[in-house]
């Protein structure tokens, strides 16, 4: 059985369990202030280019996603996400738990547009309704999709103009950055976002997420939020090591170069094969369409997850690559699928 | 300059890292399915000796103890504290954050008791109060004491009596388990306690707490609340990993025992130099009195926290040791301690 | 300048207001527990035909929905409700504040139906996802319309069947109980409903929603939740009053009715006068789509809600009648809208 | 039974039910947009003499706090209130319930001192405490007391040095403003404090306090917070009329003057009857030390609330009296009292 199923099956990369080992007996301050961390945030400062931003060492996604999110907003205030954003669909509601909206905006392609936004502006007025105050979307997206820099400079805009905080949910950043369509780069995300994180669970850390804030308005006090909300690591270190050792060099830009390549080459055998996709992802996500019968026995051999019912017949399953996913078996998965075929 | 700062200055223990590396690039699922984490909770299972218990792992001790107390209780219900209490003190409000008030008793030792208990239970009536209905303690106690036996057979039957539920922080539980004066097993408290965490993190994990629920009426669906706090974390393995290797065999109680020796050395080397102790802990935390230049002088080569002003002349601090601290750094402490009094 | 902006523009009936001013010197013990109050539940109980009900009096409708859903759900499940619904459009995010998320499901006539609340159920599993619990419907409906018993029986059985909370805002409920197409009585809504509450505020009544709690596991300590929640009135004796005389006899359904009623010759003089409806609703709410230029028209004498813009030329507007609506006024705006159009 | 129980055991003051009926047919908007509301704020700047401050007019008085705490505060920021303080023992968990820790002073008068609230703050550093951000006092306290001019002084300058919003809780304000001890008026507290509010239910209003926001910084959005807590009156007009009539003229000064009045005779008689008082209150409350068996025979006609045992022989009862209790029966009282001691 190999699994397909996300890109967090496998441990993490052998660099930086080599640097737990070799620097685990040395003393260091709890909490965020070993030497570690404090270097992994001076070189994201410099790949980011900005020396005054903020950046917080957080350990996941979800607990990233509702610690930023309610320090950021007033009690009343709410959040706007297309209704395939992460916060929306699969965090156990853990925004509303904080207390805030979030307002879904149905879209096809899992982006947020500007005409969306607006339209969800312009129909909120009035102290009877939640203020939308916060953008929220995800690059790539939850079906794989990624931004033009032209895209996310509209939103910036737009943003900006309405007084709207503009935030980017990038667990699977390096995925997007990696893209051969992707024309940003994380100098543009520090000139365009208000806040965003640089995923590191799903780009072959142990766990780890970055958060940055590049807003001057959003960083007081930003840690008693950590500490209230649980996520204050006390052996910083772990963190710190994760994103010194993927951002020292390219390693993170590797290990996501390595993930998409395997989606594309899952992508294209697929397509070969003769099946259409759900949705054309360049990222590290796939999305085909097969019929019932065909999955059935893939899942004797593979673990992945299936996405929707297409009709009775056809259902599409998602395909995740990962910095471990071995290309002997990526080859194998269509050479299997092709001979379910004939 | 060493420190005795806390207990989590210094990485994992090497057998630990031994297994990450070994098993990390096995694929598992992920968020607690994996299959270290399915063993460490059947071993724990069997460390506390019943089956019917709920085992969840997770990340920290802030996170742990605001998820179980608000899984626990309904929105009017309060939480009772020694007013020294971690949740009192030193979480930034994360209980309350959670909508839950935290009643503190005023304590001197750190402990509970079952007057003070019902003091509060006593006072609070009619629809205008909170209820109280969870009682929280810490073992061992913020300032290094232990429960005896007989005092969690007493707290325990008050709690049954009188519809409370029986919660333990245990963020230091190896250090209680280890002490010469502990009459408690893992097995006495899954008889006496409705929930407590056994504390990883400051005992020689890179970081985990395993939360036992033993009371069946708090177990359902818990793993909903884990989610939507940000708990879950997506590489389970990491946290199946600290605590099979710290519990297949007596790991954790072997380092417990060094963090607990080492501050039997420091504490009888203190008395032996001449200083009393603010607080008399068995456990692995030691609080002398010091004047205060000599403290300036040991700052000059130790790391410690300063835990408070004795007078104008005297301050008490505290030291902590970890399952990596260093009898030869332990014993260089006392004599750098006896030079200066000479 | 007549309002037909909504419908507590107006004081409060006579009849309370005299009941008032008669027993305002009468001594009577505080927070609900007046003779008033216990009089008006016991009335309640006897309209309902059920004893083992409990119903406590709030102030108002938003504090109504927020208190009692809070009461209900556990910290990780969901309400389930028409994307028109009070609770996610017009009350500034209560819920959410509270903590739960709120599911929306587009809707034309503002009514759930089963097949809505299964494909919310059926697409939620596992604990990434909030758990839907509970059900939210209004009656009348925000845009006017009203359920069948044949609805609401469907609704209840699947909600039965489902371990779902069947919850129904009925800040207009006079009006939907008077609607000639109604065939739900109150004993229907004791019978199907595991919660709702009966609007005093929108009939007559100076303040004052009554919600009623059917289902015995929502009714432990629920006064406890309205206390923590801001909505125990000290002098709530004043609560008691108004639905005692709203009920004692049948002033609520005559109120009710006057509002259907002159709701009926407004919306039958408009479509006479050539006017097209926008929903065509049978309670107190009447949604006439107006060329904009007769829209301003109508704004130098009358007051109202301009509900949503249809095309260039046409909007839609709401008018809403009172208990206290005159006739006169009524016929008066049906004149001067026919004037406009000669 | 005559009930001394508490001040809001009887209605409204006539004057004030009068207006309900004279204006009761007029339309008004809703929402606290009505002209009496417009009128009464105009009449309470005019009394503060701040054209610049905020008003706000809300239902009771946990929610005034709820409301008005949870707007000025940021997730991780904490309130100070004496141990005896309203919020902290008798509103449910009210604020924590909004997220807040609320930390409690031990005082013996009620009041709060700048030394306790510099001890509060000196002791809370770094990210692991909450940060003390808001000082709560009451005015009169909830044990009668009231504060001097030169007290709000110092804890106001205190405050202003140290970045805490300083609030008043003003339930029984009119009680306080008409001791002959007092030395404090309305423009007083509008100089004084950030915010504060004016409390009617407990001096003849039906229903209502009177939230003052005289710092600017906390004025924003306000009203989004009143809706979102359920604390927004449909027919705010009930609101407008009770504090227009209580403020027009003196009639606030003169209930609150009859009130007091009515609470001296109780205090000189019990005095005179040879017994002694638990506090010695200025304000409309009395705390008298009687056996408990004069307390039993008491109880036969009169409704009051026991405070606290004293000792085996002896408790503490509370007499309040409100805006209609009758003078006749103030003198019985004493007459009944003294009987029991011959």
């Amino acid at each position: 059985m190999y699994s397909f199923k996300n890109d967090y099956s496998e441990g993490v990369h052998p660099n930086i369990l080599a640097t737990m080992v070799e620097t685990n007996l040395i003393q260091q301050p709890g909490y965020g202030e070993d030497e570690y961390s404090l270097n992994a945030i001076k070189i994201l400062k410099n790949r980011i280019n900005r020396e005054d931003i903020d950046i917080h060492l957080l350990v996941g996604g979800t607990q990233t996603n509702l610690i930023a999110i309610s320090a950021f907003l007033r009690p009343y205030e709410a959040v706007i996400s297309a209704q395939t954003g992460h916060i929306f669909v699969n965090e156990t509601g853990a925004i509303e738990a904080t207390g805030h909206k979030v307002i879904p905006v149905e879209v096809n392609d899992g982006k947020l547009k500007v005409v969306d936004i607006k339209s969800i502006v312009d129909s909120h007025s009035g102290v009877h309704m939640v203020r939308p105050k916060l953008v929220y979307i995800s690059n790539p997206t939850e079906i794989g999709t990624i931004y033009k820099k032209s895209e996310l400079e509209e939103l910036s805009q737009y943003c900006k103009e309405n007084d709207l905080i503009f935030y980017m949910d990038g667990a699977r950043l390096g995925s997007a950055l990696a893209c051969k369509e992707n024309d940003l780069s994380l100098i543009d995300y520090g000139r365009l976002l208000d806040s965003f994180y640089i995923g590191g669970t799903k780009h072959g850390a142990l766990m780890g997420e970055a958060l940055v804030l590049c807003n001057d308005s959003l960083k007081k006090d930003f840690e008693f939020n950590i500490k209230q909300k649980g996520g204050l690591l006390a052996k910083g270190r772990t963190l710190g090591i994760q994103f010194y050792e993927l951002f020292k060099d390219d390693l993170y830009l590797k290990l996501a170069q390595h993930q998409n390549k395997m989606a594309r080459i899952l992508n294209d055998g697929i397509k070969d094969a003769g099946f259409d996709l759900f949705i054309d992802s360049p990222s590290n996500q796939v999305f085909p369409i097969f019929p019932n019968e065909i999955i059935e026995k893939l899942e004797e051999n593979y673990s992945f997850y299936r996405w929707t019912s297409i009709d009775e017949k056809y259902s599409a399953i998602r395909l995740v690559t990962s910095w471990a996913t071995l290309e002997t078996e990526v080859i194998k998965f269509i050479e299997t699928l092709k001979a379910y075929t004939i």
